[in-house]
């Protein structure tokens, strides 16, 4: 397999894997290709050729509705046939391997894959798989991988801060919440990073961060009042249900407050700070209602720009 | 929100929530649209582009394969893209609430909102939402909420019987079966006095009507065979498989004794008279296979007509 | 009905429902008309408007998503509206008959039904009823029916040794594994004595083999190693879960001892013999991955040609 995996020979994207180690100029050039996408959802007919006739695969070995629903209106406004396959409970329960379901697949000419598994790297191994078969024309996104990586999730998000930041260099972000168990949160930090944020800033209860965090370039808080002072975005994190009752966590009421984004504590940001969250919320678990619903957050914004991004995604990778 | 939810400020149809409060001429105009659309489902290719690039979100909060299927069909027929969300399996078990749900739907530029929930009032509840949120542009079809109403199926119903009978006005008409757990029968009912019937009866042993139905306009017998003399039409509903084994009956036996649809019973109503089934119905329960599949049974056309009455009640919404 | 229930009066192809009993010219015919369906799946845009406004109801009350998904695609790339029904959680669970769920659908102006069923003969008992109520519009595809049936396997398996082989009549083919439970097996026996192959083994254990299966017309093994030697074709089965842990077999790993294809096994058959497998495959169990995926299998174009069978059936059906 190429050095880079997600790129093609002509530095184009191939598959879409990870934001960790896609060049700046890639990120920037999806974040570009969306823009226009976002008009056709304003249109009476919200629909464009560019997938016509290409067969996009949905392959959920973990149940996501919300997720797939995404990908599925971006394929079909862009006039892609598309299938859905829950895997978990089909040739797999039949004792399949995953790359045997995915070589059938590819044999009944699916142009694209997206990718929801459990487990961290399943993806990376299908696009690698692709490779070795020579499949050059077959494509990978991956729509969350284990605790790996959730890249549409990342570059939606950054899409959001683009639009009302304009600006990366100038801010500064802070992620809060369960950054050790979560996907989203580490294609969120490399997107900041390698869209050239000066100061990200990671702020967590001591047990759900991952060890060597600043390795990632972020500055650790533990403290959210002193976390959130001055920032220009605060990106908050879903607490995964299974976490609440578990060791790591006193409950629910308690992370709320020490780490539920409260107006009072966001009165600490910068005054036009914007807040993101990737939903589904736990609402008066880690965002109080009035957060959620109020002035500066721009959580509906982001599944708006979302559904952009994942069409801009997918005609860049159908068209090279 | 306006005093009548239903309709957009021109006085047309905005959202179809409930045929109680509906006006005469809408639920004329609605079977009048449906007319042509008869005509369509007999062409080769049946399809028109009334709503290309429209995304359709069919929302199950609980399960029903039929009923989706029957609007899956009419918005496919119709050239809209539609997305299936069997939603009680999904984000609702992460904990979030259905108006979040909704507006993350309405954020990936939802058209239209098809909502089947268990409970009563919940489509209402998503038009209220949409009208606070100031989305005039997302309809809501309610496909069936709790006990309170199943408008589609009273509309098709009013067209199968305006097909076969010509006019209201001269008509008696029973219900017959479990009114009390029936939004069918709740919406059939409100529909037929809309539109100006003159005998509505209801037939239904004490424990299966709700207290004070009389006040909905109807006659009530408790004894079916007099109920049934000199009908028109005889609309059967469905008994529910859960009521059969509770304290409410007896037996699925005995309640087939007094209440099941024979032919001898129907020879009671008038020789011309039509009989209506919601569908799927139980041999044998409510209704006798005799009655089921012989000359007087209307019950394969209105699913015939119900495909065309959604295309209609979804193109109204989409085009004002 | 008709003494043959798969044919139209001018001998067209009314159903499809079992090689058994299919002439010879229209197995011919469909593998004909396949050809060209291989050439779209090379193009760009994959997409036909031979189904266009046609509905397409995968009525599967058994799961199995590999099979929906191959008549999904095939339908879609036909431009037909394609609706997926999961019977078995659905009206059946109401109590709903096998044929007033037909009916109901054929009332919603159904084209054709894919049928997969756990019982043997439901797609024939599908379409009786569509005779009987004068439907010959409406046509049906067995996809899988209990241990009787599943045509289009058989016929996929015709047109990949086909292409490999050309002329049928100088063949020696060999069906491998569970022919008792295997309606795979059925199939491929029926469309390799109707397209005239001289010899057709049948290799398998006592315990797996039908009783009086010579009346099939097939030669009976129970030694792979000499029911193998110098034959053209292997067709290796799908040896089911449930039969490794039965009574019929004393372990996986006995099994693949003396009926799994290994090379050493496959080194007695011809020095250019095929392998054929209608997957999910066991590895390990009734084949090698050496062998699975080495130079002689053609388990995968055989899903390419799947999908190209498929789009003949369902064109050839709907234009009669």
């Amino acid at each position: 397999m190429a050095r880079n995996p997600q790129l093609n020979s002509h530095g184009g994207l191939r598959h879409l894997l990870s934001i960790e180690g896609l060049p700046r100029e890639i990120v920037v050039a999806i974040l570009d290709t969306a823009e226009p996408f976002t008009e056709v959802a304003e249109r009476e007919v919200k629909k464009l050729p560019l997938l016509r006739g290409k067969s996009v695969f949905n392959l959920f070995f973990e149940n996501s509705t919300r997720t797939r629903t995404t990908f599925e209106i971006a394929a079909k406004r862009l006039s892609a046939d598309v299938i859905n396959l829950n895997v978990s409970t089909s040739s797999t329960a039949k004792g399949e391997t995953l790359l045997d379901t995915v070589d059938n697949l590819v044999a009944m000419q699916a142009d694209m894959f997206v990718v929801r598994h459990a487990s961290s790297g399943a993806p990376y191994l299908i696009a690698q798989h692709l490779e070795a078969t020579r499949r050059p024309n077959v494509h990978v996104v991956n729509a969350g991988d284990g605790r790996h990586a959730h890249p549409t999730q990342g570059l939606l998000d950054m899409y959001t801060i683009r639009h009302y930041k304009r600006d990366f260099t100038q801010l500064t972000v802070a992620v809060v919440g369960d950054i050790l168990h979560s996907r989203v949160a580490r294609s969120q930090i490399h997107a900041l990073t390698t869209l050239g944020v000066p100061e990200v800033r990671a702020i967590a209860p001591k047990t759900l961060l991952p060890s060597e965090v600043e390795r990632l370039g972020v500055r650790v808080f533990h403290d959210m009042r002193e976390g959130l002072r001055g920032v220009d975005v605060v990106m908050m994190l879903r607490l995964q249900n299974e976490r609440m009752t578990g060791s790591l966590l006193p409950s629910p009421q308690e992370y709320f407050k020490f780490f539920g984004l409260t107006e009072d504590k966001l009165a600490l940001a910068k005054p036009d700070a914007i807040v993101l969250h990737p939903g589904p919320m736990n609402r008066g678990v880690e965002i109080d209602s009035a957060v959620a619903d109020g002035g500066q957050a721009v959580i509906l914004p982001q599944v708006t720009f979302g559904i952009a991004v994942r069409m801009a995604v997918m005609s860049m990778l159908a068209h090279g």
